[in-house]
């Protein structure tokens, strides 16, 4: 049951990024976070709208979602927290995996409280960029990411 | 159980505003729609953070989510949907009851895409401004939601 990776439309994602398994659900952490412990979790099934999922699914990701959100709130000290789903692409969705975004929200962590939102736009964007073009970038690593994944696994499995 | 009024925070919202009903959730217009279609749906219980909601009224509000997304899709001739939680003041909470957003989303309904989040904020600012104080300002009228809800009510009843 442990692959060696994930599908999120039809990027891989090493299992080293996810932190988090069920039997429907994945959680992992981001490329380039929009805020720190920007995170995304997501149906294991390769499903593009939120009506596509059944009910199941939808029981498992936001069950899933209040714990991980819990977890990233206390480890980063923030105060509060984003829970979207983009779902569809006038909705911002630029990967067609159904996938919720959570961040950790602090006090003028964002200019403007909600160019949090254009961030991850822009995340997207930069993400498919990446893996289409493999365009140079500034990513992390995958070390890095993998510190970052361990670090939450720990937390989640107490 | 069809009560006169149900409580968003510290408001009262009144029944033909709701549109949709639980033993644990409920779905209402709003005062001003950010966009056309634009619902919050939110748990009976008056709890102020998603971490407080219990499993029972998780899985109720995001089972009415998918139904109200999908009806309000088709109703309003749209292409993808928001949703979103902004739970706790740092994420843009403006009145402590959890509740979800729910927007049909259109192409080029926002000059910027994400420009509908400092929409929703204005939005709950100004409810928070009306009833606290009671200023001047153009809401839509009882009747005009009362027509609203009463269309959702229908479609949702099929």
């Amino acid at each position: 049951m442990d692959l060696e990776f994930y599908m999120f439309g039809p990027y891989k994602i090493h299992k080293d990024e996810v932190f988090y398994l069920s039997d429907l659900s994945y959680a992992m952490v981001n490329l380039r976070p929009v805020v720190p412990g920007n995170v995304l979790v997501c149906p294991r099934r390769d499903v593009k709208r939120y009506s596509d999922l059944t009910n199941d699914e939808i029981i498992d990701l936001w069950l899933i979602a209040k714990k991980i959100g819990m977890m990233l709130e206390d480890y980063h000290k923030a105060t509060s927290l984003t829970f979207t789903i983009q779902d569809g692409p006038q909705a911002g969705q630029t990967v067609p995996h159904v996938h919720i975004h959570i961040l950790p929200r602090k006090t003028d962590d964002f200019g403007r409280n909600d160019d949090v939102y254009d961030a991850i736009d822009d995340e997207e964007k930069e993400l498919k960029q990446k893996l289409d073009l493999d365009q140079e970038r500034k990513d992390r690593t995958l070390e890095e990411m993998t510190r970052e994944a361990g670090e939450y696994r720990t937390r989640l499995s107490h």
